[in-house]
């Protein structure tokens, strides 16, 4: 096969958005997609009656300006999320709704939460964005967990409830698979906890016309057959002459090669040489975080008509946090629901019936009988997805910052890093996708 | 190449223990070791002089039945550690003195770790070593971490210092790394803390004539030519017809497999089917822990003659840890260390001249300037091991028991698995390794 000058590995948005703008700088990229499809943890669906939504990434909002950047470069338009009527939370064992970002809990409940959130965004406010363990207080954070500090943060057993709901929502994991430096970076990385959690002025707030996979089916249309789809990498070897990527299909060679993959794919390429121990180390502490995301399809999106935005948060799983996924232009409604951590690994163990069961029964607890009626159904394991092995992002537990991840994104030899996880700003967003494809571009530029 | 009844993959103790019992039962086995040699995690060195000792994990114990057994059963013998004179520990900037296992400590300090102490051993005489997530109190213990633990339990600075040496000692790791449930699991599954830590009755008691590796590589002169080494295992399939394992060399059949390899190596290899993803995200949590191994030859053991039986732990290091490791009938005398955790991964990135430096300047610090001027120094970085990628063993971070751990001994299909992460008994320890090995073989054996 005829060599490129840099072999892109991962065709999600950050492995694309690399390769596009080393194509514009004129090199000859190639891009290596495991997957008979371009997107990574972005993935269309298409109902039998035309509506298209997404089963993987959705979301974009203010602030994330290298997405927004991207998408109009692309012309890709956005329309919001729909966010009027009241939102519901189950908590205590009551159905209550709400508006805005915070229901209505009792005072005291109140007070706990308002003040976490508070003491969150002011300690987030001071974490260097390049390398959280550069902050003075970063080895006390580090090795704490989330759940240890809300346990010492939080005054009541609701405030804590509210809080581990607050990890499902932002990490798809537990409060104890996460480092309390992470958490505090991470808000910082996507600005605050309200933008983070936030439809209106946050990152919930707006969708991609024709599903957020048109993102990278845009970039791959202007890398044209550059982009080899089937094309799982097995193997890498580098040297002083370049590096070579072996695939189930055959060799590929270049001067550089860009990552673009969950951190822990690359411990499942066979390496010569090998990864330098503490590299390994690193990312054998990496994990994904595991979510169900889940889509029912009515007649109609009738909760509306109750006054009802779709949008619940529950003390009860396994789908605990709902939004009105429904699409402009189509008379149908569309559910969709979460389900994270534990109980999406153990929900993906199930039956694909047992589990829509369950989905439904969930929607049907907050929205009403009608909800146990759709047309159609979809969810999407991300355990499962082949080249994934989870969603959203990676996880850093305790320890992870302070023992060096931040070197993560360094360059080994000729092998570049870019993926979300490799991102300062919007770290586990596309927008941090975007910014680490660009950087690990620019990155092989000044090297070619 | 012809078919056999069972493939075991991976030719340390486990894997070893596991072909021998099949074969005893008339199976035809074959053995697929990655490295050029027998052993896993345990390495013999044999220095220019002569004195052979181990890189890799070396010493048995009272209460380890099983691999004793095994040692009898091979015809090896053992010679206890070198276990007389004074012990040393710095402390507060200060060297002392001490006999035992517990140094000398200011009474209130004392009090803190033998309270400490007596609290660990009580919770874990409860523990259910099949499954530690069926104590009433799982979901607690599970949820924090050995460091929260820690700083809950302890009241002295001193004191919890004093546990952190304990947990790089047993675990290779920080205690924020690991599930307080899983430092219980553990403590009861090596029998209690004195046992887990102590040389006369603990687990440090005794070493091999001629080097832990002998344990492998007599199981291997049995097992003949169906060893295979330098056979890395890169791919897997199972069907209803068998299981087919793809090496660089060719291609492997068999009814049933065994993989008798550090559990994080099970991701490294493609799989058809794939895993299910519940398991798939288990492995991701389960990264080895992190060692160094350092040992410098004298002309004689110098520190003897100064009564001092070689063992120092520290609050320096990085090397917080020493034995004196001499070969009995060798006039020469061997030091010790061990580097554990980040400082581990640090020191592996360094210069081979660097680490020896730091580490003499170490056994300086404790044995005197003698300890500057050896004949001869050999360490190994586990985390470099191609096949291994860590040491001692895997950890179990906050959740993991309570997200069914337990599981990960369960077959998947024809896929059977030992090795000592998945043991009951003396988890992480040869012997551990041994009841594995008989366990697996015994699954296989129910339905060949």
């Amino acid at each position: 096969m005829s060599r490129a000058d840099v072999i892109v590995v991962g065709a999600g948005i950050s492995g694309l958005t690399a390769a596009w703008r080393l194509a514009q700088a004129g090199k000859r990229v190639r891009v290596l997609e495991a997957n008979p499809r371009v997107g990574g943890r972005t993935l269309n669906y298409r109902f039998a009656t035309g509506e298209v939504v997404e089963v993987g990434g959705q979301w974009v909002g203010p602030t994330q300006q290298r997405i927004l950047g991207l998408l109009a470069e692309l012309g890709l338009e956005t329309f919001p999320l729909w966010n009027q009527g009241d939102n519901l939370t189950l908590f205590g064992g009551k159905l209550k709704p709400y508006r805005g970002t915070i229901p209505r809990f009792a005072p005291h409940v109140l007070l706990d939460v308002l003040q976490a959130q508070l003491r969150l965004d002011r300690l987030a406010r001071q974490i260097p964005l390049d390398d959280p363990s550069r902050h003075p207080r970063a080895l006390e954070w580090d090795r704490i967990s989330f759940a240890e500090w809300i346990r010492r943060a939080l005054k009541t057993a609701h405030g804590r409830q509210v809080m581990e709901l607050v990890s499902g929502a932002v990490f798809a994991a537990a409060p104890h698979e996460l480092s309390f430096l992470h958490v505090l970076f991470y808000v910082r990385s996507g600005t605050n906890l309200d933008t983070l959690l936030g439809v209106q002025d946050g990152a919930q707030q707006d969708r991609i016309v024709g599903g957020s996979q048109r993102i990278s089916e845009e970039l791959a249309a202007r890398l044209g057959d550059a982009v080899r789809l089937d094309e799982p990498v097995r193997a890498l070897r580098q040297d002083a002459s370049g590096v070579e990527l072996i695939t189930d299909s055959g060799s590929h060679s270049a001067a550089r090669a860009i990552f673009a993959v969950p951190p822990t794919q690359l411990l499942r390429i066979t390496q010569a040489p090998l990864l330098p121990g503490w590299r390994d180390q690193l990312l054998q502490r990496l994990p994904q975080g595991a979510v169900v995301k889940c889509m029912a399809l009515y007649a109609t999106p009738f909760w509306r008509a109750n006054g009802q935005s779709g949008q619940a948060t529950s003390e009860r799983g396994p789908v605990r946090l709902t939004f009105d996924n429904s699409v402009p232009g189509s008379p149908r409604g569309v559910l969709m629901g979460f389900i994270e951590g534990d109980e999406a690994r153990q929900w993906s163990a199930s039956s694909a019936e047992s589990r829509r069961a369950v989905v439904l029964e969930c929607f049907a607890r907050y929205f009403g009988a009608a909800a146990l009626q759709p047309l159609d159904y979809v969810d999407k394991c991300w355990a499962d997805e082949p080249f994934a092995r989870g969603c959203y992002a990676a996880l850093f537990p305790a320890g992870l910052w302070t023992g060096g991840a931040a070197r993560l994104r360094e360059p080994l030899g000729r092998l570049h890093f870019a993926g979300t996880e490799t991102a300062t700003r919007w770290m586990g967003y596309f927008d941090g996708a975007v910014e680490a494809g660009e950087r690990a571009a620019a990155e092989v530029l000044q090297q070619l």
